[in-house]
């Protein structure tokens, strides 16, 4: 067999910690490792996106932009990877167009290298400008399916998405398993099939929740994929990704070998095991491998912020209900992908269907939005009945929802004239209005402060140190 | 491709806790959950044998006889498994033939199906007397290499090794790679050669520290091993397995598929989950995938009792130089792999050999015994030079080590008159003299009392949870 070297994309600097303390991770403790991390050799470096921008604006009321850019200066020779989720950026609403290409030039210009675009309902139409707006830059797009399982998500459906990210001009194609839900053979099959049938090369990304994501990159090389996603020890497993270190020993030797320097690897994950103490308020108790997702279908991440629904109403013993509740309500759907926004949908209408009593006696706005095709059209066929009965006549969107939305950088620019002090800033308002504006306000007031960090000390207090983990991330996109 | 079913050996009630809890769960933990595991289907349960024993006496205070008997009415359908030093039998030193014969069938007796024998030098002399004594009582004797990595254990050796093992007539093999050195394609190679070489199926063990066993597994099974070691997810990973749930999903619909129920393994697991809390106290410190083992070649256990004894000198500074020593007298012993005991000899001969500042100044008495051949055959060539310094011109054994020994068991049975009550108890005694009539003393006083666990409200006192852990187990027999 021919040599077919393994590229890793690093994910320590935004899918690590996003998905172990919750986004957490200042760009202070990232700067004096990103010598040895720029030297290491990655394919790319995943350092922006995701949760990342409303983390520095919300909690550590960083510049996300100015962020960037010290990445950028600090890793000359890597290429810098975000996360973008399509037509809502990274934001939670639908963006008009010309909004999405200004922030995809501007992530360009700051520093992004890869941009990994997704769409919660995998509907390429959400996908297509920011596409577009990244091979504008010259910059490396790579499109994502949303990997999930359900009657329609079979092989085909899969392949002909790829098909269609790749005649949109990506250059490359993730499976984005954001659950934990591919298994080594299934990924075998999938693979070979999107081999057959696109010309691209193949990323793949498996978070390491149900204990077989290692299994899954391994089993994805050898049927083709030429990329994985891995995070250092310091910041892999559980619900984050795979150890980029036992990868790259798995490969050592064998035709697959990374090329990378094991020893190095081992002294940057030291330095972030270091780092990761002081966030020790943001742990999650959720070191151990959980495989229920397989069975249930429902993201740990879902089952931990139902949960606190369910005990705000006090009502926590129905949580059995609202578990069986979920498929039917999913089914419903058409089978979305159940990822950040499409998880809370389907969860909190569950809810709704079993403490009510009566299925959509109660129909949330967010379930009426997504039956009027506001999200995008559904995977597969709405129950109709429940259509019906949620919106009655109302005009469905069939078209690109975007479509329906005008221009609007001018009014935002206006919006926060004098605060803005760039483009950069007018974006940063227009991810998060209320939240942006305050931002801009502080920093112009000379106020901003990150919220506090426990001292090591306050550990070992009799109130111990999960509970101070919030939740509202967890089922966000990873 | 024929279907070729996997079959699993589930570790919770042996190797799992002993790894992660220092083997100190109860048999009331585990009889409540016995009827479940009963009904799981696994090919066995290693249940017996290892730390056990030791933990039973020393600590539990519980009959491990009776633990075995207790456990084998639990479990009237399973296959219940135990680990043997073989001529060490559950003790730490050689024994002589009538009580090694004598342990083997009193534990076939009380309810052992499956006999894994292993030494920790690989020198088979030491393990023929215990296969002997397996197959005369009618059981399944799984021969097991110690795998570890050095110039001479090369496949050949290995292959070599285990010819010899299945000459002396075991149903199985087993690669127990104690310390997670195994690669997946370094897997594959072995178990081709070892297929190509012996007729009796292939088991694997192998831990997780580096983040490599699942993977492992899965090409093991690939290249042709039948059975494979797991632990559920309460006990898994770490220092302990790959998660029993994600390998039954991981091969669910292949080729391979196990016919286990997730469902009900989740249960099962479920149940340990909460078990384990009441032993926080034990807790290691150690959730993260570690891969230093792959290129210091030092086991994670060993590291940390040698930072114990650095500590007690005042010298932890000199950790880097001990480092440094530790290949250069494994190299000088003849590559033994680093497990109970020779990780002990090898580790404490470079702290003195750094500390006094003059390698083999001073030479304990178990590198002499050692080089005098009384653990059996070294792997490779001892350093002459060394040797000469160390035993100058006194005879060395050429012969097993046991050979030397004459029957002992009408002696022990005479000096615990009155207190033993069966032959077991004489057994205990001889495992471990001074604990094993202490225990024999209290059991007749009615005063065996468990050491006790601490409260779940003492978890958070500001003295933490880790350092109540003890180190002595880290280093033990996996
Ligand atoms: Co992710
Ligand atoms: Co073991």
């Amino acid at each position: 067999m021919a040599k077919k070297k393994v590229h890793i994309t690093e994910l320590v600097l935004r899918d690590g910690h996003q998905s172990l303390i919750a986004t957490r991770m200042r760009t202070d403790d990232m700067l004096p490792i990103c010598g040895k991390l720029d030297a290491a050799g990655f394919w790319s470096l995943e350092a922006w996106g995701g949760a990342t921008f409303d983390a520095c604006v919300r909690f550590l009321k960083e510049d996300p932009w100015e962020r960037l850019r010290k990445l950028r200066r600090a890793l000359p020779n890597s290429r810098i990877q975000m996360l973008l989720r399509g037509q809502n950026l990274l934001g939670y609403r639908h963006y008009p167009d010309d909004v999405v290409r200004a922030f995809v030039q501007k992530s360009a210009d700051n520093g992004v290298d890869v941009f990994r675009v997704f769409d919660a309902m995998n509907d390429v139409r959400n996908m297509r400008v920011s596409i577009e707006a990244v091979k504008a830059a010259g910059k490396h797009a790579e499109g994502a399916i949303s990997y999930t399982t359900s009657p329609v998500h079979d092989i085909p459906y899969f392949v002909a998405m790829a098909k269609e990210l790749e005649a949109m001009g990506c250059d490359t194609l993730a499976i984005k398993d954001m659950a934990g839900l591919l298994t080594p053979y299934s990924t075998v099959e999938l693979v070979k099939a999107l081999k057959a049938a696109i010309n691209i090369p193949i990323h793949t990304h498996s978070h390491a929740t149900s204990g077989l994501a290692s299994m899954v990159h391994m089993k994805g090389v050898e049927a083709g994929a030429s990329m994985i996603d891995t995070c250092l020890s310091a910041f892999s497993e559980g619900a984050s990704h795979p150890t980029t270190e036992s990868l790259v020993a798995a490969f050592q030797g064998s035709d697959y070998d990374t090329g990378l320097d094991l020893g190095l690897l081992q002294e940057i994950a030291a330095y972030f095991r270091e780092v990761r103490k002081k966030y020790w308020q943001f742990e999650m108790d959720s070191h151990q491998v959980d495989t229920r997702i397989l069975t249930s279908q429902i993201p740990g991440g879902m089952i931990s912020n139902l949960s606190n629904q369910l005990k705000e109403q006090g009502a926590l013993n129905r949580m059995d209900d609202v578990f069986a509740e979920i498929p039917r309500v999913r089914e419903d759907l058409g089978f979305p992908p159940l990822v950040t926004p499409t998880s809370q949908i389907v969860g909190t209408q569950a809810v709704l269907n079993v403490l009510t009593g009566e299925r959509y006696k109660s129909v949330t706005n967010e379930v009426k939005n997504y039956l009027l095709g506001r999200y995008g059209a559904a995977p597969g066929k709405v129950n109709e009945e429940v259509k019906k009965h949620a919106v009655g006549n109302q005009e469905v969107v069939t078209c690109r929802p975007a479509d329906l939305l005008t221009d609007e950088l001018d009014k935002l620019r206006t919006e926060v004239e004098g605060l803005a002090k760039s483009d950069e800033d007018v974006l940063t308002y227009a991810m998060f209005p209320d939240l942006g504006r305050t931002f801009l306000q502080e920093r112009a007031a000379g106020s901003l402060a990150p919220e506090p960090l426990l001292p090591p000390e306050a550990k070992n207090a009799p109130a111990g140190g999960a509970q101070f983990a919030p939740n509202e991330f967890k089922v966000t996109l990873h």
